[in-house]
């Protein structure tokens, strides 16, 4: 079974982004916000916006299961107040329910939260809990800076987020540190801030100490990890410098890293840096790169090419592409587990 | 011969510390600003700073000259004002002069730029004269973004910034783009900042058409270019989808990467993704990381031992060690050129 860990509804039908822009444009005059009842999306429009896409695109690259959660670069933390981001998630979140209950073989759900800047992150607690006890997903999206490139919230590792990770134990559901849009002109979304967010986010976990305070806490870094396996040795060599325990103890057992890598030298360099068992196999597929690679005749982000494609033992392919998904979501492994029963 | 493009003086005299302490902590009351006639630095100093450090390492791996420039994590434009940041630029480049003049085969200069936050780039343009014209140097350190970590300035393809570049392609100066110290606790500054810093400028040139307007400007990216050479394929497709040009035409005519990659692998990856001609060897000596790496018994920072190693042909190695670095800094070819006349 091959499950990809990294998958946005970014097909979304239409009315969702008239919905969307409604509620921006009403961000400051909350009478004219739309009403969610407004919303009209039938199942019909979602099955054409998948059945062409993302499912499509599943059995031609020969996956499973999409771990699937909303448009990231959509989330838009920055925009509005902590009550639009509350109202705008749910209905993401209830957007994403409904695929994978038309397609419950290939979805499976990660909720987007209703951050906001400056907000603490209690405010997603219930969000979250609804997410995974009544809408039946396995994590959540959690995005490290809501200010969209300001970056004015507390590193990853303070305090600060500690309810939010105290609940995701107790649910026993790991997050994707995943930001969103960029409002910061230096940064270019899928571009620059992103890969900065990634790298930044383990950077954060070398110098803090998280992982004492929350030993099962699971974190996804997408993006392959941004620049971390590309300078694996300046991480280990900082870590040394600054007298952390090596990174396999102090990071690596609670970090891991999808294949959201978009040429096969870059797949080459993460399969090689970092070990087996923190690499989840994913591809960021509808995303950020849409286009066919000239040098390969192939999709960037058919990224399960590159992956077959490596001198990996099938052992170690068959643990990126299911067995450590199943470790680290595992609400999705009681799934399959129930299902195959 | 070999030319290191990336070498900063980390081992600075104690007495320049003083120096900035004390300006730093009179930013805000100006009577007690330290002179400049206060500072104390004998020749011995320096020759003790550099024979202990620099000097010996170069002897040790076998490296012959250092472009050669000021502390980038000590430029600090964000602190002060832009008469602080003037003061404290023209110290340290009158430093690097004092080491080039001691040691004039081992170390050419390259200087920082009295940048402030907000301020208009026309005011580093009398500084860049005067180390090019008087005290020969070759190149400059170009901060993109003096807020230290708040990303407040536009983007480098902004005509914001074209004054200086007019200035650097009339002198026929290269810059590096290099980012100093982080004031914002989510990013420390040799493990996220400067590495996002990177990677973020790569996605500016992307995105704008700063080298039609410029076409004989030339810039190198520090830290083997960020995240760029690991996501090569994510910036060929986003090129792609952005109907921006081949990145070859777009961008490589006029940006170029180091070697301040500290493994193995990494350099493998860099020396395979990106042209030979755009890569210049660089070690950032004595800088990010100290320590020795234990998986291989060398420092992590001797970069030249990863090239030696790589599968490169010895034509090509030639060009990274020196051809591109003549190439791109046209004052040091000249120079060499008439030392061996």
């Amino acid at each position: 079974m091959i499950i990809d860990c990294h998958g946005h509804y970014t097909t979304e039908p239409k009315d969702l982004n008239r919905f969307r822009q409604e509620q921006v444009s009403a961000a400051k005059d909350k009478a004219r916000l739309p009403s969610k009842a407004s919303l009209k999306i039938t199942d019909d429009e979602i099955r054409e916006s998948i059945e062409g896409n993302q499912l499509k695109l599943q059995k031609e690259r020969g996956t499973d299961v999409t771990i699937f959660s909303p448009r990231a670069s959509a989330m838009a933390h920055h925009v509005g107040d902590a009550t639009t981001s509350l109202e705008w998630t749910r209905v993401c979140n209830d957007l994403i329910r409904r695929v994978c209950t038309l397609y419950p073989d290939n979805f499976v759900g990660v909720c987007q939260l209703p951050q906001s800047p400056g907000v603490r992150p209690e405010n997603c607690i219930a969000e979250l809990e609804r997410c995974i006890n009544e809408l039946g997903f396995i994590g959540c999206n959690l995005n490290p800076d809501p200010s969209g490139g300001h970056w004015k919230e507390p590193p990853l590792t303070d305090r600060w987020w500690y309810p939010l990770y105290e609940k995701m134990v107790e649910l026993d559901v790991p997050a994707m540190v995943h930001v969103s849009s960029s409002c910061n002109p230096c940064f270019h979304a899928t571009g620059a801030h992103y890969i900065n967010a990634d790298t930044t986010a383990f950077m954060q976990f070398i110098q803090g100490d998280l992982f004492k305070d929350f030993p099962t806490l699971r974190l996804i870094i997408p993006h392959g990890g941004g620049a971390v396996p590309f300078h694996w040795g300046r991480y280990r060599g900082l870590a040394q410098d600054m007298k952390r325990p090596p990174l396999e103890q102090h990071v690596l057992q609670n970090v891991f890293f999808d294949t959201c890598v978009y040429h096969q030298p870059g797949i080459d360099l993460l399969l090689k840096v970092i070990p087996v068992e923190n690499i989840l196999f994913g591809s960021e597929m509808v995303g950020a790169v849409r286009g066919i690679d000239p040098t390969t005749g192939q999709f960037y982000d058919d990224t399960k090419r590159y992956i077959d494609s490596s001198s990996l033992p099938d052992a170690a392919k068959r643990q990126i592409f299911e067995g450590n998904a199943r470790r680290v979501y595992p609400r999705l492994a009681a799934r399959l587990d129930a299902r195959a029963a």
